[in-house]
């Protein structure tokens, strides 16, 4: 029963979700010894102004040195 | 203080998300004898794209057998 | 394929959340017309320690007024 | 480590989103003691129409008294 | 950047979950082109009696036929 | 109605917890100019063995350079 939400940058295309999902499906079928049925996986497009490290979000540049 | 996080398939009305809110309050303070401002509910509506089950993409076609 | 994640203080019993997954899939179902079977529910216990409203965690003691 | 996930009404402006992460991370980091590299903090727009209190959704009306 | 939250049922010993986290990130680096730090996993253990599907808890015995 | 959940490495002392959210109210109370009533927190405390960072869980050794 696992069931996965990954929280990735916007702009993917579905074709990118589409190998992510098979891949990470199959590797953790493997790993865990579950059935393929058995996962679900929820991508989250997060935009890059919703995404902070470090106090700074994503959509704006990086200090200078 | 019960809160809830409900993932589903975008698509829905917003009379449909009405009757759902409304519905699961009232069985949530029914059942669990809490008071109906206590009851958060966010609903996150997910695109086809970016659900899979069993390694396949919800926006994809099913595989013919 | 409605997912939830409801965090409630820890505390209820075995018995308390039977009724509750029950009454919410019904529910559910009888709101949005999907089969039982594709409503997973999963339940998040918080310690009161662990949640805050208004800046004053629920495990301590409300101030006098 | 601390990864922060915030659910907020959508509408905030970049300018609001910018200030909110970069005071919650130096809080944080007094706080815990820990360095801003190593605070995340992703933010959910969420629509009126998805939040419910009470049994309604926020882009309702309140009833009248 | 992406950020997995896993929910999977308790029990696993920490080996499973040494390899299921280093596949993942493998995996997903490969098909992401991302870097293996940029990977963060954060696995949530899920007691049987939290957990429902078709109304049922996975602490209950599945009903006779 | 700003929720926040925030997920952070297990053992953090009450009086940690206590201090965290009362200034995360605060902080987030001037900036998104919200009362503090509105503000929910949830924390949640992860142990090292449920998180890895590049394929490595917490709870494991960095490699000797």
């Amino acid at each position: 029963m696992p069931t996965f939400r990954i929280e990735l940058f916007e702009g993917r295309s579905v074709e990118d979700k589409r190998r992510l999902v098979d891949a990470i499906t199959r590797t953790t079928c493997e790993t865990l010894g579950v059935t393929p049925g058995s996962v679900d996986i929820i991508l989250v497009d997060v935009k890059r102004e919703n995404w902070a490290t470090g106090g700074r979000l994503w959509s704006d540049p990086e200090p200078a040195v």
